[in-house]
């Protein structure tokens, strides 16, 4: 079952500007910092609300965001939504004839489990569905 | 004060077609309708969570949603954040250099207040600020 946005993601060039920038906008007082090496980014967040804003910064210029930039220039780049039992939805919405980048969950930032889907079937939306962990 | 996520626009040609396929990945039971004169669209959103999605078709060649799909093709248009004194945080980011689309709130959707700022100063990211209705 697909819910609430969980976070928005946003393509940046140069993730200390960017910080800067929001922190301006939105009065942050701490922002999380993450790496993901398997998508070459660095990762400032905060959030608005009940959504996290991740500002997404290419460590690579192989970097799947650094791609997006060179083409689109920066910007929102996905928007996640938070799903129970991401990998029968995946099924589902697979069934159902949408296209799927990822058939099956992998990790992803804040130790969730993240799949995303082709923005061709999502009209140009490039959505994620995202799992957080358990609780132990 | 700008708080959450209040909305996320898209930006969709064909607004039956996009509420037939958002309908079937949210399983949205109910769309509201609306359509915004000044804006030249058709808005068709439902909740995700706590946030708006807002499906947003233009009703003429001419509607800004038209330039944006003519340009960038259909997808995320802009992220709505709700504003505690709307004028007050526009006069404010005015004075610390953000550019902005309306310098003063305009009546949008749900008989909100809102004002666009200039994706140039937010990382390409387009931002409306809205003011919900004060309740009698």
């Amino acid at each position: 079952m697909i819910g609430g946005v969980n976070h928005l993601g946003i393509a940046v060039r140069d993730l200390e500007k960017s910080m800067a920038l929001f922190q301006q906008i939105f009065r942050v007082e701490k922002f999380h910092r993450e790496t993901v090496a398997d998508q070459k980014v660095d990762i400032a967040s905060f959030k608005a609300g009940e959504v996290l804003i991740e500002l997404t910064a290419p460590t690579d210029a192989d970097s799947p965001i650094a791609k997006f930039i060179e083409k689109r220039g920066e910007g929102i780049h996905h928007v996640a939504f938070t799903t129970e039992g991401i990998n029968d939805e995946l099924q589902h919405l697979a069934a159902s004839g949408v296209q799927l980048i990822n058939p099956t969950a992998q990790k992803g930032a804040h130790d969730m489990m993240i799949a995303f889907l082709h923005p061709k079937s999502t009209n140009g939306v490039l959505m994620e569905l995202c799992e957080l962990p358990k609780k132990a």
